[in-house]
């Protein structure tokens, strides 16, 4: 085995990480220092194994077991990338094709699938005050469903995007800054600017600005958000960001202007979301099955989009971060000014020039996705990562 | 080897049950009792592989092909879960993305899914007439392709439920009786009450109270099957269960009266379902495409339904039973009065109290859908199983 | 090994084929002789182990990714067929769950699904004009993506129909010619009718006759385009056949006389399609959003359509063929009279004493799919294979 392998396994035994094993991932704030650091290096080991041509099937059969309550290209592609690398094949809960909407229960459809689920990922990003609960529900019951002998094992749940948190996102992203900056320890005192940009759609999920300041404060960063009045994110997760600035020796601070955000920042995340506030009204009115009011809200809410926009990562304002080159950040796809819609979140000539970048961002989900799947489904990571060099199987035979 | 697995085999071996092999199974009452006890036994001795986590993968490669011709969760589930287990891909025929509705027959569509297909799974319960018609025809057809040299084998047909009978449940519902009661001899003698129940939707399937009298039957129970009047199951059924009970051992009784199937009953299984004639003139309709007349049944039925909300599994009945003590089964999901509707099939605190026996009813499921495949499929069972123990190939590196 | 699997190798090792490794399948005309013939022999190798249940396993992991922008049965459950045989797990792109519909453009959707992509197959039969381009466009992204280094391999493009061609059903009846006629010499100087039929849909694909006249003109055929006025095919795919005919010594003509094509014609292949000028003209009306202008077209295609009911593949026109006994080929699903429609392309009598060899027809294209997918990411294919036949591992225990 080669010596990049080695570092990466001698830097796994320092860590301590073994809480992961047989739990779930749902926020990244659930995690310590070292149980993200593990992921990340387990990342990097099996992207090193795939780009050596060794496999890590770890899992002769199993399902990984997908519930997508949202449209997804990326997560889903990611999530099916994750599970058949490690040996699981995929199998999706349609919840369309299935009998939930005939009275089953949640408890029942956690238990229901499980039989035989060695991890399930779940989408469920639409409704504030949902998303995680569900997420939340669904691990207590396989939880129960276990300890009362229903279950011969606990699947373990990954969270693919929620109303608060989009930690395989996030993680993804911090893995690229952290290959873009030479280390984690190089993302300290950087500037990244999460800011809100302006989109002609409605109703954006919050999961990845608040992701973003729940996670990249835990590197000792200078995180800003930025948006225009009345496009606040949850006050729970801006404690968290705050809080882990603090404790971490970063910076978490708040502005109503992008321009201020961007100067001199480091990194910049321009990305567009609906007020959280908005979110929850909406939430309710779907409980009341108000079509009137939900449809009278988005008109209001585009109205007010539409008062913002200015703001917009343009070449010009590009030119005022650290000497004009911030590392552009985004989670696709973007609203691209003049390609994807009239006005949007960024300029197409700035979009192209980080369309590289970007792609090799979207690139490390898979194997964040593994990474967690990995970690918390093997007992002995790192004999079994040793093992599997050792053996050397080839994933394609050539 | 531990004893349990060796016990089993050595069971295994004293049965007749060759003739499983390159068949299919579409009815019980098509079978042996030597060779339901073969699925009995080979569902245990997988459930035990699986939960020693040794790989039972006796397909390098291969597709288990399923249709499902009305909406499901857990067996669509128990069948991944059985085919992912077993080494087999599952590939979904939906009838919606294919060009079936083009013009192409059934003899067609069965061949052109088959050059590659280990086994079929089909679920086919709607209309009167039809489910069993159709398996039958898709076995028949890939026979007929198989001797003229089109198929290079032929797939085994599972029915996953048909219009007549259910096995993939009421094996699964079989195999926790006797591991509740302790072994299939027990259950000789037990009264078990297949009863309706009210529920608020219309049109339930008639398969899981047909399978449930064809195939209980056939352990000399004390079988009664108890209606209103007007919700009689299909005659041929009934005949068949006569029958059984006549020469097993057992009785089959009918009743109009809940209370008195319930009255010291070991064993309940309280569930609506729509009366035969109703489902064949449905199916006639259909055929028609008389949309009219179709709207006129269904609320003629959901009034009919309505006149026995009393048929209610609720725990005054339930004292009634055995010691007031019955095992409660149901096939889920159950409609639980206060909480998945107003006034549905059984009380809320009933279910409650069996929920976990009732999630291991239905954790049975994958198990035998493995074994019938395993015994369809494996010319050699015993060996191959002394084979798979042996070489004790972790499922899961650890 | 056997003499059969042998003497595959020993063919397969004097052609020259090394220019697929690593390359697409889009078009039969972009590849030369001893590339389709090497398809043609690794197609009848893997056959050769699937039958002699050896496993040809070569992924260990992997996905093949499948996006189909129309209905399909053969083709869908052929890709799946073939990528699972090989090791490949397949992912379906549903355009109608993922995010492409909110923005994405074709360069990012090809790059993201493609972290993990071994094989793309893709289906674009619905515009012309569209198909191939979108094919090429998603190739060239791959491209791109592997070079800027955000792939770490280059998935290889499968074309499972476009607009202009068809080329794993003309490979797939090419190879049923081959073994019919006992082999690929044998084609020589046969006359292959290519006719339109008449059918009561509307808007039928032209890539199967155009890839027929564009492959069959390869083996010295006497290939026959027989339509009605109106029903031209694209003019390029005309001129491939006609510069086909000179260089390998057949012949390319065409005419508007059915009985003309079938007099003693020696494989007839009668199948419904759209005019070429209007199918241009239907994709504008599209690209505009003129519902009222797609309506009319497909109202006067219709009624064009109904003007040639006499273009139909009856009983008659059959006796007119060599001996009374041409080879009937269709792409299935066919129209049939009396069968699937009142009057359509064939009729029942002649489908059924054809359809036994329409089954055959039709279960080559898995091995096809499989041979493209071997040649394009296998290196060392004949070294491989005979590792495969070495190693003699079984696909299922028994």
């Amino acid at each position: 085995m080669s010596k990049n392998f080695n570092k990466l396994l001698e830097k796994l035994k320092k860590i301590n990480y073994k809480a992961l094993y047989q739990n779930d991932f749902l926020l990244t704030w659930d995690k310590t220092q070292g149980e993200l650091e593990a992921i990340f290096t387990v990342a990097d080991t099996i992207r090193y194994l795939r780009e050596n041509n060794i496999s890590p099937k770890v899992f002769d059969s199993g399902l990984g077991i997908s519930i997508f309550r949202d449209n997804s290209t990326r997560t889903r592609f990611s999530f099916a990338s994750a599970c058949n690398f490690l040996g699981l094949e995929v199998q999706d809960l349609d919840e369309g094709k299935s009998q939930i909407a005939h009275g089953e229960t949640v408890k029942e459809t956690a238990n229901m699938i499980s039989f035989m689920a060695d991890v399930i990922g779940i989408r469920d990003d639409m409704y504030i005050g949902k998303g995680h609960a569900y997420q939340k529900a669904v691990a207590d019951y396989v939880d129960e469903g276990f300890k009362d002998g229903v279950l011969e094992q606990r699947p373990t749940i990954v969270n693919l995007q929620c109303d608060i948190d989009h930690p395989t996102q996030t993680m993804a992203d911090s893995l690229h800054l952290i290959n873009e900056f030479g280390g984690i320890e190089n993302l300290k005192g950087k500037k990244i600017a999460m800011t809100w940009a302006y989109s002609p759609s409605y109703g954006k999920p919050l999961s990845v600005p608040q992701g973003v300041i729940g996670l990249m404060t835990r590197f000792g960063m200078d995180v800003v958000l930025a948006h225009p009045e009345g496009y606040e994110v949850m006050p729970e997760v801006e404690e968290v960001a705050r809080r882990n600035a603090s404790k971490y020796g970063g910076n978490f601070t708040k502005t109503n202007s992008m321009a201020e955000a961007f100067k001199d920042a480091d990194i910049v995340y321009p990305k567009s979301w609906a007020p959280f506030a908005a979110m929850e009204k909406r939430t309710n009115l779907y409980g009341e099955g108000d079509h009137e009011g939900i449809k009278a809200l988005e008109k209001e809410l585009l109205a007010q989009n539409a008062q913002h926009k200015d703001w917009a990562c343009t070449e010009e304002l590009m030119k005022t971060t650290k000497k004009g080159k911030a590392l552009y950040l985004h989670c696709l796809p973007a609203d691209i000014t003049g390609l994807s819609c009239k006005e949007g979140e960024v300029d197409e000539s700035v979009f192209n020039r980080y369309r590289i970048p970007l792609y090799k961002e979207a690139s490390y989900k898979p194997y964040i996705i593994s990474a967690m799947i990995f970690l918390q489904k093997i007992k002995n990571p790192e004999e079994t990562l040793q093992k599997l060099a050792d053996q050397n199987k080839p994933r394609l035979v050539k």
